[in-house]
C-alpha cells in the first residue's frame, strides 16, 4: 500500500489580485479581520491597500505587525494576545513567509490552547483553525499555500517544524504587483529560498507525480526568471514568473516535505537571524553533491529544467550538470557566500549537527545522513 | 489585470486507498450517507467494500444504483427524491464520471431548490452543497476533482454544462485497484476521455502555467500508459498511471475548461448514449487540425509530450506530429472510427452544428470557430 494525500487552498493568482482580498475574506465568513503584517510591508503601502478592500466589503480590521526577520515564538504569544482582546474571527496576512508563519501559530493557539511546543512535528492540531487568506508579499516560502509553519523556538535557538493539514489557509492570493516594492537583495535571498523547494521536494522521497510536476515548473522558472527579476526590480514579467516559482514551489513542499538542506538550515536560522535564502544558498550545493548518488536521474532531470545541455553526457554527468548551475546562479544573483562569512562560528557546527538529525525534513532525504556527514557538510559550507 | 483561479480538493491516491473512504466520510461530517454507484460497480463488489469501510466507521448508508452510460436529468430527478427521503446528510460516489454527476446534481438541488436548467452554465449555484467524497471507478471523467457537472437534457437531447466551484467535492479518493474489475473496452473510451483532456485544456485559452503541467503529464502518462492498460487489464503498474493521467487531466479541466471537441460531444452524447469516449475519439483530431494555426508551438510541446521525435522539424511539422500520433494511438486502442460507424445520422449535424456554438466549452477554444467550420469538422468526423 502507498497512499499519497495532496492538500491546497484555493489559489486566485495574478497582478491585481491583491483586490480580491475582501471578497474573499467575506467568502471564508469574516466580519473583523486580525490583519497580521510586518512593518517594511506597512511602510510599502500594501496594508493599507488590502485595509481599502476589506472595509469596502464591510468588514472592521485590527492590524499586528511587530515582526522580525524570522518568526519567533515570543512574536506568537504577544500576537496571540492581541488577537484574542481584538475580538476578531478571521485572520489575513499580507506578507511574507515570516509573518504568515506567524499568523498560522497564532491560529493554532486561538483555538487549541496550550504552547506552541504542542505541536511541534506532525499532525498534532486536532481543532479547526479560524479562518485564514494569505497574500504573500515575498516569492520564496510559499507558506502561503502549505500545511507547515517554522517557527523560531528562542530558548533552544532552532527553528520547529509544525505539520498539519489544518494550517493549509482557505484562500491565497498570489498578487506579483507587490513584490515591485522589495529591494534586489530580498528578491535574490527569497527567490533561492523557492529554488530550493524545488530542488529538495524533486528527490524528497515523499515526492509523487502530482509534487514531482509542481517541483520541476520551480525550478524551470526560478533557473530562467530569478537573475532577471535580481537585476532588474520593476521586470513585471520576471516577478509574475517568480511568484508562479514560489507558488509551485510551495505546492510541491507542502505534499513532499524536504530535505536536509532544510533540515540544517533550520538550525542555523535559530542561531543567526539571518535570511533563511541566504543559509539555503550556502549549504544547498553541498547537499546536493552528498545526495547525487541515491538518485543521479533525478538530479539529469533538474540539470534539464534548468536549461543545461546534457546530450550525449552518461546520467551521472548529466546529474553533476546541476550542481555546476546552481552554482551559476547563485553566482550570478550575488549568493555564492559561505556560512562563515553569514555569520556561523566553525564551534556551533557540532550542536547544530545534532540537531539536524531530529528535524522533520531529514526523514525524506533521498539519502540517509549520519551526525559525521551532516557535520561534515556544515564544514564544507563554511 | 490577468487573474486566474485554481482549485482542488483533498486528493487521497493510490493503491488501497478505498480505506480511507470511512474516515474520509467522517471527517466531513457524515453520520448517514447517501452512496451513488451502479450496477456493474456494485457487482464487481466495489460498493460493498466501500460500505464495509464506512459502516466500519459508524456511519449508516442508503444507496442509489439505478444509473446508465451517460449521467440524465431523470435519474437526477428520482436520486433527488431518494436523497430528501433517506435523511442522509452526506454523498458518497463510488462510481465514473455519470454516477459521479448524477450525485453533483443531486447535491446541487437538495440545497438550491429549483430545477436543474436554473444551474446551466457558469456560477449559478449560491448556497453551499451536501459534503461529497467521490472514489472513481474509471480512469477518464475527472470528474472527481472538477467543478463541472454535465448531464442529458433529455428534452433538449443535449448535455447540460453546470459549473460552480461548489461542486469541487470535498475528497477525492482515487484507488487504482477499482481499475481492475474494467473490460478493455471501457479502459480504452475512458482513457481517451483523459487524454482529450490534457490537449484540450493545454491549447485552452484559460490556460495557466499550473494548469499546463497537468495537462502535459496527463498527455505525457496517457501515451505511455493507455496502450498497455487496454492490453493487459491486470497491468496494475498501467491503471495506476492511467488513474494519474485522470486526475491531472481533472485538475486541468476544472481550471482551463475545455474546447471545441468537448463542445461538440457534448451534442452527440445528448443525441446517440454512446460511450463519451468515443465521440471523443472520433472528433478530437479534426479539432487538432482545426486548432492548430491558432498555437503550433503547443501543439508542438503536445508531440513532445507524447514521445515523438521532433529535432530538426520546423515548428509547424513538429506540431503536425502530435496528429499523426494521436491517430496513431487511437488506432492502437481500437478507436479510430468515424461519428458514422457510432450511429450518427447525417441529417443531424445541422442542429447538433448550432448547439455547439452555445456549449460553454467553445469558448475556451484556442480558435473561433463558426457554424459552418463546426459543421465542416462534424463532416470529416464521419
Amino acid at each position: 500500500m502507498n497512499i499519497s494525500k495532496f492538500v491546497m487552498p484555493e489559489v486566485i493568482f495574478g497582478r491585481g489580485s491583491l483586490s480580491q482580498i475582501g471578497d474573499s475574506a467575506l467568502r471564508i465568513g469574516a466580519s473583523k479581520v486580525f490583519v497580521v503584517s510586518d512593518e517594511d510591508v506597512i511602510n510599502a503601502g500594501w496594508v493599507d491597500k488590502a485595509k481599502h478592500y476589506l472595509h469596502a466589503s464591510g468588514l472592521e480590521t485590527v492590524t499586528y505587525a511587530a515582526l522580525t526577520t524570522n518568526p519567533k515564538d515570543y512574536e506568537v504569544d504577544e500576537g496571540l494576545l492581541r488577537y484574542l482582546e481584538s475580538g476578531c474571527d478571521a485572520i489575513v496576512v499580507v506578507g511574507g513567509g515570516s509573518p504568515t508563519d506567524v499568523a498560522k501559530a497564532i491560529a493554532i493557539l486561538a483555538t487549541n490552547g496550550g504552547v506552541l511546543r504542542d505541536y511541534e512535528g506532525i499532525n498534532k492540531v486536532t481543532r479547526p483553525l479560524p479562518p485564514m487568506v494569505i497574500a504573500p508579499s515575498t516569492a520564496g516560502a510559499g507558506s502561503e499555500v502549505t500545511q507547515f509553519a517554522i517557527i523560531v523556538d528562542s530558548k533552544r535557538q532552532l527553528k520547529m517544524s509544525i505539520i498539519s493539514k489544518s494550517l493549509v489557509p482557505d484562500i491565497a492570493i498570489v498578487d506579483p504587483e507587490l513584490l515591485r516594492t522589495k529591494d534586489s537583495a530580498l528578491a535574490a535571498a527569497t527567490g533561492i529560498d523557492a529554488f530550493t523547494h524545488g530542488i529538495e521536494t524533486y528527490v524528497s522521497l515523499a515526492a509523487t507525480p502530482m509534487t514531482e510536476i509542481h517541483s520541476l515548473k520551480c525550478i524551470e522558472l526560478a533557473s530562467q526568471y530569478l537573475r532577471k527579476a535580481v537585476n532588474d526590480r520593476s521586470d513585471m514579467d520576471a516577478n509574475t514568473n517568480m511568484s508562479m516559482a514560489s507558488l509551485t514551489g510551495g505546492l510541491a513542499l507542502s505534499n513532499a516535505i524536504l530535505g536536509a538542506t532544510h533540515a540544517m538550515t533550520h538550525q542555523v536560522d535559530g542561531l543567526l537571524d539571518k535570511h533563511h535564502g541566504e543559509s539555503n544558498a550556502a549549504i544547498l550545493p553541498h547537499v546536493m553533491e552528498f545526495n547525487l548518488p541515491a538518485c543521479p536521474e533525478k538530479f539529469r532531470d533538474i540539470a534539464i529544467a534548468m536549461g543545461e545541455q546534457v546530450r550525449g553526457m552518461t546520467v551521472e554527468e548529466a546529474a553533476r550538470q546541476s550542481i555546476v548551475a546552481v552554482n551559476n546562479l547563485l553566482s550570478d544573483i550575488g549568493l555564492h557566500q559561505g556560512l562563515g562569512e553569514i555569520g556561523l562560528p566553525l564551534d556551533a557546527i557540532d550542536r547544530l549537527s545534532h540537531n539536524a538529525l531530529n528535524d522533520a525534513c531529514l526523514v525524506t532525504n533521498p539519502r540517509p545522513a549520519s551526525y559525521e556527514q551532516i557535520a561534515e557538510i556544515f564544514h564544507k559550507a563554511m
